[in-house]
C-alpha cells in the first residue's frame, strides 16, 4: 500500500491516469504514477542419486515446514539466476544448469512462481540463513503434511509423476486463495 | 528509484537489512525497507487461419513498429488472463484459452516476458488504444525488418518453427543488453 510519493515524498491519491483503465497511486504534488505489479517467486527442484532436496524453513510464514529452496527474484538477474541462487542461499547448494519445470499463478497474493529442474554438482548441502535444516528425500519419505506451501506439493507431486513416466513437461496450475 | 518513503513520505536511503545481502531502500524515519523486483510482461501470438496477429504501436517506445500484443501483468489477475487481457486491448481480439510458448528474461531492463499461443474465437480484431492498426500475417507477410522487439522476433522464429515441425514446446531464451 504506497501511501507517500516515491519521487517527492507528499500524498498520493487513487486516480485512473489518462489511457489508463485502473486506478493506480498518483501523486498529489508531482504527479508521478506509482504501479504496482506482481512479483515473481523462483525455486528449484533439485536432485541427487534420486533424492530431492528440501529446506525446513527456520522464517515466517511457515517456520518449521519444509519447502524447495525459493525465493524472490532480485533485479538484473535471470529466472534460472534466481533459482539457482536461491538454492544457494537457502541450502548451501549447486545445481548444474536447469529446465523449467513448473508455472505456479498465486494471484490472490499478486504472485507467479516458476520453478526449475535439475541435478546437485555434488551431494553436499547445508542449512542456509533462512533454513533450520536441509535433507534429500526420497519420494517414499518426502514429509507430505510437512510441506510448507501448496506450490511446492504441486511441483513434487508432477516431478515424481514426470520422472516415473521418464519425460519431463513445463506444468502449470492456478492457486486458488485459500478456504477462509 | 525510490527516493521517499511509501510509508511516511521522509527519505530513504540504500542499506543492507538485517539478514539480507543486498542493499534496499531503508527509510530514515520508520525503517520500512522498499524492496524493488523484476516485473512481468504478457502477451499472445494468437492464430487465425493460419495468420498471426501483430499490432502496430501507436505509443513509444517503438512507435510504429509491428508486435505481439503484450503488456505489463497487473495484480490479481493470472499470467494467461494478462495475456488474453492485453490482446484484448490493444488488438480488440479475443483468444481461446492458450498455451504458455516463451519465456525470455531480459535481465538488464528488470523484466521477464511471457507469451502464449492460442486461436482467435473469430477473425475480428482492430487497433486499441496502444496500436495504430491491426493486422493478421502469414508467416511469408511477417514485416521481419519493422517487429518492435527482439522477444517478439524471437517468438514467431521459434513458432513458424514449431507449427512446420508439428509441435509446439516452451521456449527460453536470455536477451543481451543491446550493442551501445
Amino acid at each position: 500500500m504506497i501511501r507517500y510519493c516515491t519521487q517527492c515524498g507528499q500524498p498520493v491519491e487513487p486516480r485512473i491516469p489518462p489511457g489508463d483503465h485502473l486506478p493506480r497511486s498518483v501523486c498529489t504534488a508531482c504527479g508521478h504514477v506509482h504501479y504496482e505489479n506482481p512479483r515473481l517467486i523462483l525455486g528449484c527442484i533439485a536432485e541427487w542419486e534420486g533424492r530431492i532436496l528440501l529446506c525446513r524453513r527456520a522464517i515466517e510464514p511457515r517456520l518449521g515446514y519444509w519447502t524447495l529452496p525459493a525465493g524472490f527474484m532480485e533485479n538484473e538477474e535471470t529466472t534460472l539466476q534466481a533459482a539457482l541462487r536461491e538454492t544457494r542461499e537457502e541450502a548451501c547448494a549447486n545445481v548444474h544448469s536447469g529446465s523449467l519445470f513448473a508455472l505456479v499463478d498465486v494471484p490472490h497474493i499478486n504472485q507467479v512462481h516458476l520453478f526449475y529442474r535439475g541435478q546437485l554438482q555434488d551431494g553436499r548441502h547445508s542449512a542456509g540463513q533462512e533454513s533450520l535444516e536441509t535433507s534429500l528425500f526420497d519420494e517414499a519419505d518426502i514429509p507430505w503434511n510437512s510441506l510448507a506451501f501448496r506450490s511446492v506439493r504441486f511441483c513434487l507431486e508432477r516431478y515424481f509423476s514426470d520422472r516415473r513416466q521418464g519425460h519431463f513437461g513445463v506444468h502449470q496450475f492456478v492457486l486458488p486463495p485459500l478456504p477462509g
